[in-house]
Order: C-alpha cells, then sequence, then structure tokens
C-alpha cells in the first residue's frame, strides 16, 4: 500500500502529466475501456458539507478505485484549511486490494485544468492568440497556465464578477510574458480560446459575446442549476464533453437540452476527437464548445501518474497493510 | 492518519466490540441521527469482479465515510487470498479531511455476525434453547459463534446444502461445550433460534419447517434475485430488519413484497426496538424475523471502534499524510 501525501504532491506532479493521463482516459472512455460509476454526492447535514465518491474503472490503464471527499464550506475560515478536501484511494483490479491513498486536492485543480487544456489542444484554431477568462478565482489560475502551453497565444484577456480578483490571472499572464487585460464580457468577442471556469447559477457569456472559430470552454458547472454561458450558444456550436450523461444533467448543456435547443445526441465525447472518430473541429468559422464536468477517471487518471511518479523518486510512503 | 491493517484486526477486535457498535448505529439509523448513502454496485468486467462502496454518516457517532471493495471470485484458486476485499476509510465530518484506513475483510464478517446477534438479543424468546444454521460456510462460524452469548443455547442443530461443510458450525458448538446435530430442513421445527447464512436463489426454509415462537435471522440475502426462506414465512412473522429501503428491494423482503404478501409498512427496524419506540416481540407464540441486509454504517461502527482500540494499544500506524 503507498501513500502519497497532500503536500508531496505539488513537487511531484507536472502540467505535462496531468495532461497525459486525462487525454488517455478521455481517449480510453470514447473507446469503451473505462466507465465512470454512479456519482455519489450528499448534503450530510453537519457543518453545511457536501460530501460523496466519483470512483470509476480504466480496462485499459487498469485504473480502479474513487475520489472521496467534498466541500466544507466554514473550513477555511473556521480552521485555516481549504473548503475543497479529497482524497483518492486506487484498488488493484487483479484482486480488489487497496494499492494507493493519494491527496486530492491539488490533483483535482491539476486535472480540471488539463482537461480544458486537452480540449484546446484538440478543437481550438491552431493560429488562436488571445485567450480569455471568465472567472478569476484559484482555480482559473491553474486553468490560464496549463491553457497558455496549448497554443502561441499573445494576449490574455479576463473577466470576473468581482473584478479585484483579476490581478490573480493577471499574474499568470505577467509570468509567461503576455500582456493582460480586463474587459467586459462584450469584450470576449476578441477571443479565440474563451475559458469559462465560474460557480455561477446565471449566464455570464452570451451567444452573442462570441466569434465564429472561437473555442469555448465551461469548466465550472457541475451540479444541477449551476450556468455559465447562454444555453443559445450551445447550439450554435458544435459541442464536446468528457461524459453525455454528466453533461446532459449537471453539466453546462442541462440547460440547452432542457430547452429543447439541442439533443443529446448533438454532444460528442472529446475522447471521440482524440481518438480520430469523430472530426472535431470542421472549419475555421465554427465555435466548438467543451462541457468539462468532471468525471472520477480524470482522478485516478492523475493520482495513478503521481503515485508512479513517487516511486520513481522515493517519496511515496509504503504501509505494511 | 491511522492505519490499521487487516492482520491487526483479528486481536484487537471484540465480538462484544463489534456487538456494541452495531446495536448503537442501528439505534441512530432508527432515530433518524444516521444514515445510508446510495450504494455504488458495480460488475467491473475484469476478473469477474463485484466492486463498490457503502456509505454513510452517523451524526450521533461522527462516523462518515464509506466502505470500498467487493467481491473476487478468482482470487483464492489464482492468489491464496480470499475472495471478498475491503477497505474501510473514515473521514473527520467536520473537515473532510481522511482519518482512517482500515482492513475490512474480517470486519465485515464481525459486523455482519454482530448484526444477527443483536436482532437475537432483542427478538428471540429468553428462553430459547436450541439454534438451527441454515449454511455451514466461513461466515456460518462467524454467525453461530456470536449468537451463543445472546441465550443459554442447549444444542445446535444445523443444515446445509452441502453436507460435508457441517463440521464447520459443528465445530463451534463442540468449542462451546454444546451438542451439534445435521438435520433436514424439516427439523427446524425443533430450532427456537434460526439463523440462514447461505448464498442462495431458491428458498431452503420454508414456512412449515418453523414452529410458533422462533425466532429466525435470515442473513444471506444482499442482492436482487437471492433467497433463503420461503416469502410465505414473512407473512406469519413479525419482520424487522437493519435498513427498510433495503429490505424490500435487495433483502429477504423483497420476495414477499412483491408477491404481495406483505407491505413495506409491515417492516420495521430493529433500531426502534433497541430504542424502545417498538415493542419487538410481542408473545411467546410469535415468530420473529430478521432481514439483515448489511449496511455501509455497520462497516463503519466497527471500524471506527477498532481504531480507537487500536490507538488505546498503541498499534495504529501514524502517517502524515
Amino acid at each position: 500500500m503507498l501513500i502519497v501525501p497532500e503536500r508531496e504532491i505539488a513537487d511531484l506532479m507536472t502540467r505535462d502529466a496531468a495532461f497525459d493521463a486525462v487525454e488517455k482516459v478521455f481517449a480510453a472512455m470514447a473507446a469503451g475501456d473505462a466507465y465512470n460509476f454512479p456519482v455519489v454526492r450528499e448534503a450530510i447535514g453537519h457543518e453545511d458539507a457536501l460530501y460523496g465518491f466519483k470512483g470509476g474503472f480504466d480496462q485499459a490503464g487498469l485504473t480502479l478505485g474513487l475520489k472521496a471527499g467534498g466541500y466544507w464550506p466554514h473550513n477555511l475560515e473556521k480552521r485555516g484549511i481549504i473548503n475543497h478536501q479529497s482524497t483518492v484511494f486506487l484498488f488493484d483490479p487483479d484482486t480488489g486490494k487497496a494499492k494507493a491513498m493519494v491527496g486530492g486536492n491539488l490533483l483535482t485543480a491539476l486535472r480540471t485544468a488539463a482537461a480544458s487544456s486537452v480540449s484546446i489542444k484538440h478543437l481550438a484554431r491552431d493560429d488562436a492568440s488571445v485567450i480569455g477568462m471568465i472567472g478569476a478565482g484559484h482555480q482559473a489560475t491553474f486553468q490560464l497556465r496549463a491553457a497558455l502551453e496549448q497554443r502561441q497565444f499573445e494576449k490574455v484577456i479576463g473577466w470576473n464578477y468581482h473584478p479585484d480578483m483579476l490581478p490573480n490571472i493577471e499574474k499568470v499572464a505577467t509570468e509567461a510574458g503576455l500582456p493582460f487585460e480586463a474587459v467586459e464580457l462584450e469584450g470576449m468577442v476578441d477571443a479565440d480560446v474563451i475559458i469559462s471556469i465560474t460557480s455561477a447559477f446565471a449566464p455570464s457569456l452570451m451567444a452573442d459575446h462570441v466569434s465564429p472559430g472561437t473555442h469555448i470552454a465551461c469548466m465550472g458547472t457541475d451540479t444541477k442549476g449551476k450556468q455559465e454561458v447562454e444555453a443559445a450558444l450551445l447550439a450554435r456550436a458544435a459541442v464536446f464533453t468528457d461524459e453525455v450523461a454528466q453533461s446532459i444533467s449537471i453539466g453546462e448543456a442541462q440547460h440547452a437540452i432542457g430547452a429543447g435547443l439541442i439533443a443529446e445526441t448533438d454532444i460528442n465525447q472529446l475522447g471521440a476527437v482524440i481518438n480520430g472518430t469523430h472530426a472535431g473541429r470542421t472549419s475555421d468559422d465554427q465555435i466548438t464548445l467543451f462541457d468539462g464536468t468532471g468525471v472520477g477517471l480524470q482522478d485516478l487518471a492523475v493520482a495513478a501518474a503521481v503515485v508512479d511518479l513517487a516511486v520513481q523518486k522515493g517519496i511515496a510512503i509504503e504501509v505494511d497493510f
């Protein structure tokens, strides 16, 4: 039994490793070699916490297990620790024995950033030069850092409901040697790639804020009721997702589906594009949209990658379990 | 983060501690202080394994977490390890941080035995003297050992589909200084308490194999389709269970409910008897039947108890996670 504590993840895990792990598991999902289990998510009636399990099995990568944890909204104010708390447990698919336990907090940020990054690699125009950020919280910095590695971006523009948070993403742009400009939502028409990463329950980005040829990654909506972009935008776009079942129920597509603007069959798996069984973007004018809902297999994939790295570097704690 | 490996459980955990933990959590469930999460159970398409998660939260005992694992049918023959493999993970309900990891194999046997034992304490006649066992596998030995502590039994009778396994339970009887007799199913009319612990998909114990005043614990049925006793027996009995939702869907009561012989409202929580909000047995002639389906909260309760014992004895492995 191997243990990789949360404090080791930052030094061990690279964006490259997270990208590779997520790209591979999206491909495996689309090929039918990997699937996610039903998600358990419970408001436990204590500390206002949401707690649950996201599990899955990747027969291609032989990764089996779950992420357990959730959201404790008073952690920061009461205890000075982050509100999102999660742990990944990996099992040996040959025997059912517990195999590894890995801190899941930073991994969750990295795997979410990797998902939009994989979507940009496979769906954005090659000549994309302006990236727009909607949302400027902690997660947004991970998103932007990963995205900047996918194209030769020349400029970052950003909007946030609370403009005083924009320096978070400006800092990432500056570190990458890129100019940053704060814009109104209408200003997103200048972007070739847009990442939306908010916890909103009403759309920020409207269909007419988006130019033809743009790729949009909607990364914030993971619950019934949340919404980041106007439903009409999905009707204008070629829509892709990590998992169709989640996209239509708890993802951004729930609203366009609910309003009858698109059908479930209009939504394609990003993994199919990776595998070459779906063409992906078919013209420079097409709007592509990735509905990133977040699946357990992503967590298992990056956790398995970090365990390998920890073993290579002699950092994994071994317990005779 | 505390770790209690499987190999330590046998020396740490006592039947008394398992009994107390299970009795308390059944009481908390019936009082509305503890609840089980939806069960995830997946045939993963690898090694013919069934894998899943049983989680829950006990607000009274402040126990939060899950048992993960399942059934790997080729483990024993291929690798010499047991087919049931599980691990219990406990979380701190105040913060969401992982708190303990505990080997779940022996605990599963002990918590299952404790459940029927709790039912015998609260539902069997005080003067019960003959106990009948249906099933003589590994689990049956745990069941019988725990049951013998609840009444002054004078004799053990047993039946198994494969009679060559009966020495398993005869040995337990002999150790307790009690005579053992192999019987046909019809012979169960002599029993005051009957424990059924098989994996059958058709009833063994029929209604006319049971005398008035008997208490029956049906411990084997935990899946749609499985059945140990004739459905008509439930109509003759006062029926109790660990969790009504499981009893009617995957427990022994699924068949009596399906046939319209009893209604969901005829089934009572054993915890209500423990709490004194249900009278339990009301006459010496009444047949009582406990449908033990097995809930995640039982696993969490015994795991929390064994962690306490491990800490007291200085055996828990502490990992800075």
